[in-house]
């Protein structure tokens, strides 16, 4: 099947210097055989693929939240988003942490939950009455 | 200031029968002392408030995933699709469950990247390459 | 309260030519005795007035939907997307055209419903399967 | 094709209880000789099969706004998030309902009306000024 | 590949009149040498037709902006919004004004970046406080 | 009026080190007498502050796509994703970049009339067509 990228992505085996030591790490840490074509897409401005790793780093792997949660929400946002590449990525990501199917499912009816009572409050022009 | 809302809702003091029992339900689930407006705005049709409560207990309340994690879910899809008044309520759930500025403010460092990299991947046509 | 408008619109006193009578058609269709500021905004270059007050009278006035139906289907929208200003300006034609309370709340439990679902599916990577 | 789907779904034949119960009235009322992905994923949680169902039932079937319309409204909001399962769906039930290929097209000339003026609108930061 | 659209369009050797005078003038303003989906889709309403085209006309040819400019911003809508269609349409308009994939992806960061901090914002309830 | 936010921001008298070093360089770059309540936010957990300022930085400074062009896909995302802060701060920053208010409203054109052709194609199914 025809990909429908739009621009050309570096290859992984162009890669040289700062982007080949990112490439290098991102399949060490992701534990992929391949890099991932988001990669693969930021290199093509060496500065981009550097400074997205960076900061994905620093806002999964430190804080207090534990990655497990971290993924589980960037899981509902993207389907709350529709993105199929990463309603993938997250739910593989989900996988590998002993995440089941019926949980999968079990955020899903969250996230349907969420989302239309997000709508309904605001198609009825609702404000905010629960604080803290 | 004058209220938004477009339609009117059940005054709390004119429920009776299993909309005064769901409305009872609420302020004893949610430990507050009135009755939220998206209740009062469902029970303009009780079937509704009857449903959607049910529906509210079965995903938040049943299943293998825990409360917190679930809330935490909500208000990234909150977040995500821009819903003042349950970005309000889902914060004010998770502080009561011991959530910290700290961690709200990891958790949306979170939906940021994730909806960011969503756009991102979609803006440039890249389709699934991370599976199970 | 000051306004959040980022820019000055036309002041209805100003108009001239073909702004004047698109605004005169515009009060006397919507039946306001102001000129609205989405209309103020588009004179700002008159020729997008024109074309957009073109385009929603072919949209809404012409074809064999109704527009009561019609307008149900853009409260639902706006709903859907969170706007605010078209939430109150769709309701107040909804009103007018006899839409009660009630129904207004029965569309909101249907976009719920719709929305929820929309992620719902998409969350869990399914693809349609129910065709003509 | 392989599919895209991130869980592994109930399969009709090992349906029992509650959950064939559903299955059998969801062929019903839809009318296919097959359960729809939708429902298959449901069930891998049967409450909340059972209880999206229940749900459906109440906001598309009682109340004073037909079918018709809240298909409408259904599809119109499933346009506006990018859902390809739901206009699929939504699109199957209008036209078995009779409405038409030119009806459909308009309709979604509303959204595009819709969607388009509620950016257009918050772009420009205006305030609601149209109320009942 | 089967195709995935709810209607049947209007065939380019079918159309006479005012959708054929807005083919042949849409098939030279883009240089291609078929009519696009969209404004077949259009033609089914031929009122539609005239008047998007008149209003696509009024946007992307008048007016102080230029052509690359109005067209990256349309990229970046369609890559927020998630819409295949126009990614891909945007994107050959814009590669045939000279921009690069280097640039397309710049671009990319840019929205990955906008709609990051958008979500963040509004995720912990920030109000404006950068104005003129 | 009572602020809407969810969390303690850092105040400026408390900022040392390294966060003081970045709302020191945010207020001289954005040429404004006070850090934005975003620097704020981010500053809770002071390596958010950092890897968002330095991205920040990356993407808007670098590359070869001006500076007014990419404010203006910001903008235009920010409209096409409601969010009030950044509409109001990405026309601030436009509007010292000499754009004008016509302008503003015709960028707000296009934005009206892509998404609104977003939903139009995705909502009848449409598949791409245009490529390079």
């Amino acid at each position: 099947m025809a990909t429908m990228a739009t621009i050309r992505f570096v290859e992984e085996s162009q890669a040289t210097g700062e982007v080949k030591a990112v490439f290098d790490e991102v399949k060490a840490m992701l534990r992929v055989p391949f890099v991932p074509q988001l990669f693969r897409a930021l290199a093509v401005n060496p500065a981009h693929l550097v400074s997205t790793w960076d900061q994905l780093k620093t806002v999964m792997m430190t804080g207090t939240l534990d990655l497990r949660t971290k993924a589980i929400a960037a899981l509902a946002v993207s389907a709350a988003t529709r993105c199929p590449y990463f309603v993938s990525a997250h739910t593989a990501v989900l996988k590998r942490l002993g995440v089941t199917d019926a949980e999968l499912e079990e955020l899903m009816t969250v996230v349907q939950l969420a989302i239309g009572l997000n709508a309904y409050v605001d198609g009825l022009g609702l404000e905010p009455d629960l604080h803290r």
